[in-house]
């Protein structure tokens, strides 16, 4: 058995989100890619995601890995999967990867990209991967913002109800806002991990406090009191990208060797 | 009556392309942005585009001109107009312009942007607006290609077969290459007007120069022969969008009074 590891860019608008379902017909990305190895190589694998991506959600660098009974070459393997694969995803990069590399359960951080449109008018072009945001946005009060959010909290507040998960504490490596007001402005998250709807659900409460609805100085208070009714909505997927997956560096060399 | 000059975005994916055509139920953007005015103002207005786009082809800046009777504001008409359009066109500005102006024949040049990927993978995320090139383009060559193309020409060899027009010469005023092979290139063509497929039929054959199946030293004799038959073919339309028309500075400056 091989590891490889693949780098991914897909088009949320064109799947049901990663994970496979287990109705027929239902578009996955993680579906799509275990089809196209079957295809490929007559085996059944198990492609293991970074992480889940919700369904719109798009990705320029999400990350799998896979253990495989094959003796392709990567690149034949790369292109191979490439030609059968729907238009909608397509692999990066095929690399082999050290025994035992496992893409969710050795992920360090992963990089986010909230993208918006910050203009009076709406943008046709920029529709399918911006949300469209009319009144023009208060910068300083979201990096004010985003300074709180920073760091080792516990999220429940931000966390998609009905989730059962062990601990809502994650670590916010770093909260980005990038652009300028009036034209197009991205927020950056980096995190070790994300809860269910995280995310969009800081970015829903982050637009409040852009739109002057809601202060900077509030969000110590709504970590604290751990209840996601007091959060904004739960910002829409098309504008959400997930960029990067970073690795320990040795596992980054061994997948780039 | 008063003249208004309207600076439009659309996405050339929605519609069979600007001009309205006779059949119903076929989605155009002169016939959409007609049927706003109406809705609007009661009014039966025509607009006036500075050109046809074909379908597919997307517009960043069209301008139209339309001669109306109405009393509304310019911004009030704007946000009415941007409220029943369909999602896939915008008009970004509407300013009063001198009386008369006709946004076809006032028109002094255009810029269009033909937008390729250009690496072994193809790219989801840009699929929908680039047109994907696998092997690296030689961007010497296609500079000096461009180089003998900027100009005034007779560029029947690069017109659509079947075109009645009364003459086919043209000026291209300049042809650039940006960007970097292996990765977005981008070939911007200004010209003070183009023949129908001129810019698709010029870049099927840049590509071709591109990736070395044809000299650039050959393009003199191409404009010379006067023949579709011996230029390469018409590049596909959905990475092609026009950016920007050009008036004369007593035009614009009215337009944006």
């Amino acid at each position: 058995m091989r590891t490889f590891r693949l780098t991914l860019e897909y088009d949320g608008a064109g799947f049901e989100g990663w994970q496979r379902q287990p109705r027929d017909g239902c578009a996955t990305v993680q579906g799509a890619l275990e089809r196209a190895f079957e295809r490929v190589t007559g085996r059944t694998v198990r492609v293991v995601g970074s992480g889940r991506t919700d369904a719109g959600v798009h990705a320029e660098g999400q990350v799998a890995s896979v253990e495989l009974d094959a003796s392709m070459s990567p690149e034949r393997l790369q292109r191979a999967l490439n030609g059968v694969l729907p238009r909608g995803v397509a692999v990066l990069e095929l690399a082999p990867a050290p025994q035992g590399f496992d893409a969710r359960r050795d992920a360090r951080s992963k990089l986010y990209r909230y993208a918006l449109w910050n203009g009076p008018v709406r943008s046709p072009l920029r529709a399918a991967r911006t949300l469209h945001v009319e009144r023009p946005l208060d910068l300083a009060a979201l990096r004010a913002a985003a300074g709180h959010l920073v760091g080792r909290h516990d999220f429940a507040s931000f966390q998609a109800a009905g989730s059962s998960v062990a601990t809502s504490e994650r670590t916010l490596l770093s909260l980005e806002v990038r652009g300028e007001a009036g034209a197009r402005v991205d927020l950056l998250f980096e995190g070790s991990g994300f809860l269910r709807h995280m995310v969009r659900n800081l970015v829903g409460t982050l637009l409040e406090v852009g739109a002057g609805r809601r202060d900077a100085a509030e969000m110590p208070g709504l970590l604290a009191a751990r209840s996601r009714a007091l959060a904004g909505p739960t910002a829409p997927a098309h504008a959400l990208t997930l960029l990067r997956v970073n690795y320990d560096s040795t596992a980054d060399s061994a997948g780039s060797a």
